[in-house]
């Protein structure tokens, strides 16, 4: 099922981890202007040079991809591998109303009128339509009662049509989140964030019903890529419970060593420069510098973050947890911020959801 | 509550974080060899010295400590803090019968006719005896069904007198320990295995409702020597489900930087060398030797391996997965073995058990 999308800038030495498959929709300079500190750019001519790294709608490339840079990594892309995964689960969509006429569901509850969230809610809907997923989607007013978000949580809890429940968060100052989260069952807890699943995520000989999006997405995208994690020191930067925390048990039950880098730690930057593996989500941009990095090391950026950009027509421009520019010459490979994890954290959600009708209905 | 009761062998620059509490019932022979690579005992004179490192008994002092070393680490004393929190519990059970009448409980299930787990359950057994909790003991055959098993755990989960319940490890092969441990309500899991609370632990904003006690013992062992953990780098060795990945979680919830060592590591003394504070709990003798540890960490020591020795009567004796006679001329406080962390997991049973019973009754 793997399969190598590696843009790249350069057959280098570190491309024995990542073989090439060019993508030809779209197209960036590269100059050579001088040699990064590790050879990878040993065949890259002292002139500028084509070299794939997205899409090529004008929407779509990295903007941070996008501009001439002395560039070396590798960019992972997530909105290419995200496309590649949801025509995979809609293949099975189809596969299995066919054979058991059964269709998944996700229903997402809404409270408040919070516009990200709306937007976030309907990229959601979007999704599964792209993929054949049914939708249900209850919008409730700010001044909801918790005890109104809980009876919705208790219908679809057992409508069996319905194989995910997601509950759109931050939910109104008045309601307990923890109460309301807790309310969905585990078996359609398809953010994974339950703490039955966090649990059994963290504990070896277990296997959690679901695993949560962002973190699955990230080592998803490492496994699509053909980068190992075995054995590999990995640093994750950041600890929280959707990101950072779900992400270094991931990599620990594949094996890798892992470390933990936080707001209280007293040398993130030494730390991170042990690191084959780097997974920033800490929400700051560009924290994580080029000298923070080892060489060679693969960099999965979760941070999106909005910094002023007067060229921009919005004023701002999203970036990573890490510097884009400086991290390419120094890692082998990296996602871009946009067009990295991001596109993969709603692939996951339709994931998990599909994997939950499957289960409910036994269908293999 | 804290108190400090370090062992020690000089007034060293490190006992900045060890305030001395000499204790006057034993004496160990110090032999000042060299000059360890700190400056630990520049007090310590060129010829034999004594100090103190355990208690007095002939069968009590650290095997490893009673005889003469070149030894400069002090020695954390776990039997002597399990002690403390006995005599502590001993005073909360009393005050808890006096002021409502109610006795925790502790419910231990074995199977089978196992020689070493019957010593556990005996030795629990009087731990429960000596602080004034209530046990009760179930003694299943080894061919039981596990629904006899289920059968005791169902009434122990309902009866109001017991406030812990403890299935003794391992079940016979025909049984899903998995499945008889699920069958534990959450409310008596004094063990703090439940899925739930482990994931309770791994989650910030969450609170397990108990922490698994070999753990806990080791981290109530930094608290009561004062051993800050906030902001330091902390080397866990091992990643089993009872001791090295709920230390791990632990030790990250009190801000600790962690990294997780096991057998998959490539570089594990390279990743030790950096820790301020070491946990060992990996069930190999003697694995972690002096070249392993960074000049004044702190190390606790959880393996209890048994190796061959022709001088003791039994033909064997008890050694940790550090080398004790290294790792004391390098670190700045050790916990021998036996006598160190082995005590608090029975001490951390009761404890849980206290626990147990004052949060059903909401006794403060």
């Amino acid at each position: 099922m793997a399969s190598m999308v590696f843009s790249e800038c350069s057959t280098s030495t570190t491309s024995r981890f990542f073989p090439m498959s060019l993508r030809k929709d779209a197209v960036v300079l590269l100059r050579r202007l001088s040699l990064p500190r590790h050879s990878c750019a040993s065949k890259v001519p002292l002139s500028f040079r084509a070299f794939t790294v997205g899409a090529s709608t004008p929407t779509s490339p990295p903007p941070s991809a996008s501009v001439a840079i002395e560039a070396c990594a590798k960019v992972i892309d997530g909105k290419y591998v995200a496309k590649q995964i949801r025509d995979e689960i809609s293949s099975e969509v189809s596969r299995m109303k066919e054979a058991i006429r059964v269709v998944p569901g996700l229903a997402v509850i809404l409270v408040g009128d919070r516009k990200d969230s709306a937007t976030y809610v309907r990229n959601k809907k979007k999704a599964c339509e792209s993929v054949g997923i049914n939708s249900l989607e209850v919008h409730l007013p700010e001044d909801s009662k918790e005890e109104d978000v809980l009876e919705f949580i208790s219908g679809f809890n057992d409508d069996p049509s319905v194989h995910g429940i997601l509950v759109q968060l931050p939910l109104p100052s008045h309601m307990n989140e923890q109460s309301i989260l807790n309310a969905v069952t585990i078996e359609k807890d398809v953010d994974g964030f339950h703490p039955l699943n966090i649990g059994r995520l963290a504990m070896r000989g277990r296997e959690p019903l679901f695993v949560p999006c962002t973190p699955k997405g990230c080592i998803e995208l490492l496994h699509r890529y053909g980068i190992g994690i075995k054995g590999k020191r990995a640093v994750i930067i950041g600890r929280s419970n959707i990101v950072g925390m779900p992400a270094a048990l991931l990599l620990q039950r594949e094996d890798a060593t892992i470390s933990i880098v936080h707001s209280r730690t007293q040398n993130p930057e030494e730390i991170t420069r042990e690191a084959d593996i780097i997974i920033a989500a800490v929400g700051q941009a560009n924290m994580v510098r080029g000298t923070w990095i080892k060489p060679g090391a693969v960099i999965i950026d979760v941070g999106i973050n909005p910094v002023e950009d007067s060229k921009s027509s919005r004023g701002y421009k999203l970036v990573g947890d890490v510097h884009y520019e400086e991290a390419c010459k120094v890692a082998s490979a990296i996602t871009p911020v946009p067009g990295g994890v991001g596109p993969m954290t709603i692939a996951m959600l339709l994931s998990n959801t599909l994997t939950s009708a499957k289960r409910a209905h036994n269908f293999q």
